[in-house]
This record gives C-alpha cells, structure tokens and sequence, in this order.
C-alpha cells in the first residue's frame, strides 16, 4: 500500500508528514550512470535538497505519473538548489529490465537528468540501494535536505501541492557549514554554497 | 499576458518569484460572503499563510484550472496553517455574475471555502479590492505570509509545485509575535499560534 | 443517474444502445437563437445527421465534459454531414442563466456552433422542449438520423468511442428522398443534399 | 509525420479518410502471441471488422495514447463485432524489445487483448508484416473490415470520435456471404453473421 515512513520523532508538519529527525542515510549503490559524466555520491549533493525518485522502467504508475513529476520537478527548481535523481530500482523482470533496456527507456522517453542503475544483488530479488533504503515498491520518492538528512519516504504517487511544499521548506532551511564537503566550505565557485547565501543571508 | 508581479526588492528564491519586502496590504473590500458566518479580514488571518485566489465565475481559465487548484490546497493543508479565500473580482459582464449568480454556481461546483465579492465600483469596472491590489485579470493567486506581507501576486495559473513551494517556504517561517492580534498573542486557543508553535519550538 | 433511454424495439446495435424504430420527434421550441442568423428547425436539418447537446451553463459536467465533447464533434465532421446544436435546457437557477447570461458565458467559452434557448414554461421548471423530449437532466445527448429520426437520448457522458460509432453509422445511411424538403429535393444548391449523393450514389 | 494514408480510389467519407476501394491484405506474419491460445489469421478475423494497433513498447506515444484507445476499443464494442489486435512491430531497439521483454511489459500493463509479435527480418530494421503493409511508424492503426478489406492505415494518433465513426460505418455494412469460411456460412449460431443480421434485416 502506498504511504508515507515515519520515523520516530516525526510530526505532521503541513499537509504531508515529514521526518524530522533521522538517522544517517545509507549510500546510493550503483553499477552504472546515465545523464551524468561522473557518477553521483549523496555526498556530493550536499548543499543541496535532494529528491530521489525510485522506479522500474515497466512500472505504469512510474511511467504515467512518477517520472512525468520527476521532469516537472526538474523545470520547475533551479538544479543548484534541487538535485533530481533517477534510481532504476529492479526487483522484478530483471531479465528484461537491465541497463541496456534502460537506455533504450531513456533515450525514448526524452529523460535527460542524471539516473542510476540500482546495483543487483545476487542473493535477493531488491537491488542494493532499494534495500538498505527499506523502500516498499515503486514508484517511491526519497528526499534528502541540504545536510543529506533523510526527510521523507513516500511509496506510490504524491501529489505535487505537498511535494512542492515539503521542497519549499527544506530549500529556505540554512546550510550547516560542518555538512559541506572541504572545497564547497571555502567556496570555490560552489554554486550550491553561494545560493544558499542568497537565501539566507 | 501571464506573469509574477515583482516589487522591488524581490528575488528569485527558488523556482518561482516571491516578494521579499513588501508594503501593507490593502485590505479586503468585500459586499457579501459565502461559505462563512462573519466576513473574513486580513487581520483576522494573521498567524496563517493566506491563499486568495481571485476569479470570476465565467472565466474559463477560473472554472478549469484556478479553482480546482484551490479545492486541491484546501486538501493538502490543514485549515490552521493556510487560509484559502475566494474573492469574485467581477470586472467584465457585470450585470450576470451578481451575488445571486455567484450564489449558484458555488452551489452547483460545491465549492467550500469562503468565497467573498469583490465591492463593485460605480465609478469603474474593476472592484475596489482588484483596483487596491493592482490585478491584471483572472485568474490571479495572491498569496500572504503570516504577518499578512504580500509575499507572491501572480496572474494567469502557476503550477502546483511552484506553488506548493512558496507555501512550504511560508508555512515554516515563524510568527513575529507583534503581528498576532490580541486574544492569539495570549494564546487562548488559537489554533494558528499553536501549530506555529509545533512548527518552531 | 446518467443513461440511455430505449424505445420499445430498440436493440444493442453496437457497443452502445441505438434506437431502432422511433415515433416523430416533437418540435424544438426556443426563445432565442446565438450563433446563427435564422432560428434552426429539425425540418431544416433533413438530410443531416443531428447531434443536440442540451446543457445548462451552471452544471459543471457540461461545462467539463458535455461542450468539449460538442466542440470535438464540430471539429471532427464536416458542417454539411453533421449538425452540432446546443439548447440550453434551463432547469433550475432561471434567474441567474437568463438569455445575457447565456451570451456572456457563449462569449467566454469561444462557443462556435448554434445555441439556441429551450423556451421557458411559466407553469413548471422544465423548459418546453426539455419536457417534450423527456429529458431527464444536463447534459443529455439526442441524435437525430437524416430522416429526423430519433436515434439516441443519452443522459450523461457518453465516450467518443461510443459517439463516434454511433454517428458513423448514421452517416452511411442513405436519405430518404421524400424527407427532404422541396428546395433540397430539386437539388439547388443544398449541401446537404449533395453530400449525401457523393457518400451514397 | 503522422498522417493517413489513401489509396487510389478513396474518398473523404466523413471527417476521416476511408479507403474505399483496397487491394487484398498481406498475412500477418508472427513469431509468438500473447493472450491467445491459437495464433490469429486475418482469415480466421473475417466477419468481424479489426482493429490491428502496430506498437512497440518503448514508444512513448504509444503507451501513453494508442495502447489505452486500444483498450477502450475493446471496452466499448462487443468482441464478437470488432476484434481489436496488437502488433508488436519493433524496428528499433530490437535486442531489449524481445518477446520476454513483451511479456513482462503485457504482465504490467494488464493488456488482456491478443498481441503478436511481427516476425522479425534478419535483412533490414522492419519486421515482415510492417513492411509487408508498408507501416510508417508506431503507433499505427489499421482497420480492416468484415470481409478483410483494408479501410484505414493510419501513423500516429487518431481521435477517438473519427475512429468510432469509421469503426461504426463499418460495423453496420453486411458481410458478403462469400468471405465467410464453410463453417460460419454453414453456422447456425455463428456470432459474427448473427449479430450482422440483426443490423442488417
């Protein structure tokens, strides 16, 4: 059933739950990039708010609503401020969902942010990722705040009112200076940095 | 022609144009109210992020696109942290959208939230809340922050995550507590500053 | 509840319900006419397929549903084939969908397509073609063949899947010649005319 | 660019091109169905006017439009009236579009009406039966009627009431003694001829 994880400690901020306090998020595990020349570390994003949208290429419910959000999501949100992240998530078809058939997927579908293929794991039907996550099925939305803070899990569709809301307010939240990676702290054209300047001044 | 009114001052905080520093609002001049016992004030709303969505009830954009959008953020948002008011800014075809009509058609869209009439002006064909607030047309979101600033004026529709981030960003910016009227200010069951309260402990 | 009213004889011709034998149709009986020069009569419409599309401009599935579909249908088929009309059945609110109000929201919606005023019965609330068609509600649906013929009173939304099929096959049917009226029969410049020879020679 | 083809001799019939006169139809050539126990012939399909919608399943037009037309096809009209087909005729991608790949992506979208699969040609890109029929593209729509004849081919996406009104133009035609096999000319109880009878006394 779709739904929202809460943590202990959360609390109904708005019109959507959000987690508020969390524990540390565990790595994105990935065997292959699309849309991007290196490939992505939650580590790297920091700075930023981070929306990981999980699916399956074969998913409906991805096809016709998950990833049309996810491309709304990256016209309507500068990139300096709002990562978006595909995570190919397979635990079902394997066979026909690799990353070959996933190419194809994107190049068709017009899809031109970064994704990432969710790394298989041997021993178990879910990928790596989608494991260590706990995440319930696809399609399923993770966002990070600036500090890479888990702040909301959410399987199946949200609607785009509280998703806007839920980024509206981790994107006006200051940056703690002890998060950003040694470059980003001193500032050498770090975009994420200095935007965040601008809207905390 | 479709836009973000800015004032000066403002800047781009996030993917959509917010005013920053902003002058009193004039207040609503309203003939009749719908969907509520008292007329409905600015002042009264302080403590609570407005939404007026201003719209005529033979405007197409209104009727497809508008006031869906405001049943869907009268949904996503509990009553005590967002307000959402209707105001019916009758500039064009006066003589068939009186209150008898507006009267019907709400009855017929079952609309819910308060909904009130923009005062005619005798002399002009823009109502005097309209002409106060400097409207382009319909239809136009007005939004307002706690301490009742206008924070977005935006003409034509605005996309519900553009929108659902301003109000994320609204809704957890704290009460300066000057701005309360008296009875919330010494807290007798004000909802508004209770939920402020859990919100920015 | 939305439906399809049968004749006795009637039968399942299709995926929808079409009637088969039909009793003459009673007259249209309006109070006025936008978007045409002369009052339409059913008499003048022989030879034509006749799609009527009675709604009232407050019931918000004509406005979502019923006049897109009429607009489709206008686009959809050429004028000499298919006669699209509107007629607005006014049931309730009469003080506030007058004849001006009409006007106004015909304007508004960029309506192209003849609407004409179902006439309005002092001593009840249905309107006198309404009560004489034996409509149940807005929006109906009534299809007329080219012999003037009742082919289908239809209460509700009706899919353009079903429509279309419906208007296809009326289409292919040949006019009797002796229901076309004198001028058409001797051929002066009736398009209608004309175009039933090129589909049926 | 999406478009119909005519061939010599058609006419503009209603608001969409029909082809009047055709030439016999290439067999469908396959290599493995879905949703049917026995491999389907056009031959088999005589009697009953056919919907043959030409996919691949990484086409986003196709998803998002031709494969629900195709199942509100099969909602709206009885089956033993109209068969509605899909035809996987993949001309790119090929090696992540195989019949596996077709199965799970059926299994997802829970398509209940028989697909083939286009017999593919280790000489050239396009499978037999597109090029066979000369197909342009996906989706492609092609209509063929009770006794087999080609009546409409067409690239791209086709609205719902123009393709009604062919499908209801054909439905309503006789079916030619001739072009039914022994068993259904001879068959007391055969659907096909029933139902053409009941149309047609």
């Amino acid at each position: 059933m779709p739904g929202t994880t809460l943590m202990p400690g959360s609390c109904q901020a708005m019109g959507t739950h959000m987690i508020q306090h969390t524990s540390p998020m565990p790595p994105l595990r990935t065997s292959r990039w699309f849309n991007t020349r290196e490939p992505i570390t939650l580590d790297a994003l920091r700075g930023r708010v981070v929306v990981v949208h999980a699916f399956q290429m074969l998913c409906p419910g991805c096809v016709a609503h998950g990833l049309p959000q996810a491309v709304r999501l990256r016209e309507a949100f500068p990139e300096d401020q709002l990562a978006v992240i595909g995570l190919h998530t397979v635990f079902e078809h394997h066979e026909v969902m690799g990353a070959e058939a996933l190419k194809a997927f994107i190049h068709e579908y017009r899809l031109s942010f970064p994704i990432g293929v969710d790394e298989a794991d041997p021993s178990q039907p879910l990928p790596r990722t989608m494991a260590a996550w706990n995440l319930q099925g696809t399609p399923s939305l993770v966002v990070l705040d600036r500090q890479g803070g888990l702040r909301l899990k959410h399987f199946g569709h949200l609607d785009d009112l509280s998703l806007g809301a839920i980024l509206g307010q981790l994107l006006v939240q200051p940056i703690a200076p002890e998060t950003l990676a040694d470059e980003d702290r001193h500032g050498a054209g770090s975009c994420a940095g200095g935007a965040c300047g601008a809207l905390n001044p």
